[in-house]
């Protein structure tokens, strides 16, 4: 590709990502969530600060009747049990019917049996927006193994360009992996995203938030792939303001509460200055 | 009425909410929550912050037997299951046996059937001091439809005022409506607190941290009428300073940390200086 | 003891828990939790503050497994369930078959029944490297009547050396009891720290996210005494620093975040500085 053309791309995709902040903030996207224990807190919050309504309602007692009610739904595998996939399910399934996009977030699968059942269980049975994972959580699902230690990976990502692909194809879909390069695929397109400070990996749930701003996009305009890319560029760029803001003797409490002010902050503006992504590696 | 008599009635219940806060500063009044997972680190915090204790004991077998040690017990139905529900009741129950204030918190009541009839079998098998919710919440308890839009509404409140003085009749408890203008009703009698800011409906778990606040003062005082409006008027001084504080780029993240900060700061000379409450619309 | 004694005490302590410190930062350990709702979150986030990786894996689908792969495992009651219980005996019983340490945190043993059985429970059923609590609840373990008022003590912790002393010869584990002096015991051998603030008892999960502390430095190093030690130490002096830190008007809310940015940027050295360890009561 030549430069010309590279720069049209990263002109055309810093529109479309701008111009879903506009429409997010128009909407107010009711984003419903079954999630885990864990960063619960931080996703009804990160929902709020983007500008859109979180709802969180697990029970298999509620959980399908809130679905049809949300502009998009939010599934976390992040503190699992059977009883909530059961109800992940009657979810996902509520919301398919009425075409509201679901999100998936398989945090931590291959780490144990249940979450690589349970996340094949979810995607047997559902169909999915967008599925964001880090890399070995993109590559387990895509068939291949990967080593896990924990939930809080900080893999560089672009390992898991290949298996990206393949799992977009197969659940015909959006897949984003999240690392030092962020990579969005849907089929043979990818785009790369290189926002984002490595001190977001020293603060739990950024991966988890990630994916709720992902459905707040996705719950705002039509294109998946563009709400993926939008939701990923805005946790990095906010991750960055809040980076900056720091100051002597602050660490990880201080950058955490930054990151929902940068957040908070985010303007339409601020994503076509400070977005770095582009269509080539 | 005459403006000296309203000026009389306003010093009046300023004088009691002030000197509510300083029963609970003495007393420090241990608060027991059966509430929801997505709040329920904020409900512990604030309740540390005004300067209660708070306890968290949401399992079946020991709800009760809690209750019973507890000086106030707050039941929120905001990621509410048919098992909560179940020991929210038994909790109950055993507080009413002894007399100690139960505070209800219907998140999201009629959003979905699981949470109207649960709210309803609350409502039949327990007593209460007080039921705080927004408007949509309280109307929908006194039988009025009301559309709800994820559990975070803004309205203003005024329009649940009728709903309010018949749902307070009909339980025989205060009933208190928060928004922009906050109500809190006991039969005919009303009040209207106007502090706050719309700050607070950008940060999740703002409506069970004041009900948390609600619990910590009718722990405290014999009055649940003066335990509601206290409990409101220190969350809306407190969101008040906390916005007075944030400087340029802070946003809803320093917000909500200021909103602790003034919470445990608060004093009863400020509820004087700076309660805005008032005995008529 | 001779004070050049005493002094050689407290220097081949500081060494020890600074050592202990580099190996955690060398290590990154895993650290699995079965904790409880209200303070899971920040649980997570003091464990990656300090360095470690945190991973939350409750349902005893899992639970078992997952220790299996960890450094450490901590076990946290302050929210049980009988289902919860069941889960943490399965995982102390992986852990214990492959020698990787198990720390427990009794919150609010005494208070009700199910606490004080499932306490015995994991007791029974489960072998510990550290059990860490507040005076009360290590009295209670120990058979010693208590009074317990919700699960935040603030009591001295003296009173319970002797408490210590029975429990650890009874559990052949290291026993630590936070408070104003906190102590740490393992058979007759005992040390005394008096780092921290009065403050920390105005946040929840203190108690909580020292007990993470402790997992994540049992997870580095093979001495638990050193490791309980080094976690206590590394909290008082952090809430030392958070305190300091604390300007006008700010209240308990900035507290608990600089208790994080603290830990965060805590250094062998500043605990070789700043630790008040002594082997004499």
């Amino acid at each position: 590709m030549s430069n010309s053309l590279k720069n049209q791309c990263s002109e055309y995709l810093l529109e479309q990502i701008s111009a879903a902040l506009s429409a997010l903030h128009e909407k107010k996207p009711l984003v419903h969530h079954i999630t885990n224990d864990v960063t619960v807190n931080d996703c009804a919050n990160i929902t709020l600060a983007i500008g859109g309504s979180p709802v969180m309602a697990p029970s298999i007692d509620e959980s399908a009747e809130m679905a049809a009610c949300a502009d998009a739904l939010v599934l976390n595998i992040g503190t699992l049990d059977k009883r909530s996939i059961e109800s992940m399910i009657h979810a996902a399934k509520a919301a398919n019917e009425l075409s509201i996009p679901v999100v998936l977030d398989p945090v931590g699968v291959g780490a144990t049996a249940l979450r690589t059942e349970s996340a094949r269980k979810l995607i047997e049975n559902a169909r999915f927006a967008v599925v964001r994972g880090n890399a070995s959580e993109i590559m387990l699902l895509a068939g291949e193994c990967a080593g896990i230690k924990g939930v809080d990976s900080s893999e560089s990502g672009m390992e898991a360009l290949g298996s990206a692909i393949k799992l977009s194809k197969s659940l015909s879909c959006t897949v984003a992996v999240t690392g030092a390069v962020d990579i969005i695929v849907s089929g043979e397109k990818a785009v790369f995203i290189k926002n984002g400070t490595p001190m977001l990996s020293r603060v739990t749930g950024t991966g988890c938030m990630c994916t709720s701003l992902i459905g707040a996009f996705c719950g705002s305009i039509r294109d998946p792939f563009i709400g993926a890319a939008a939701g990923i560029m805005s946790m990095g760029i906010s991750g960055e303001v809040a980076k900056s803001m720091l100051k002597e003797e602050e660490g990880t409490g201080t950058f955490r509460i930054r990151l929902f002010d940068s957040v908070s902050n985010l303007t339409p503006q601020r994503l076509r200055e400070m977005g770095d992504i582009s269509c080539e590696k």
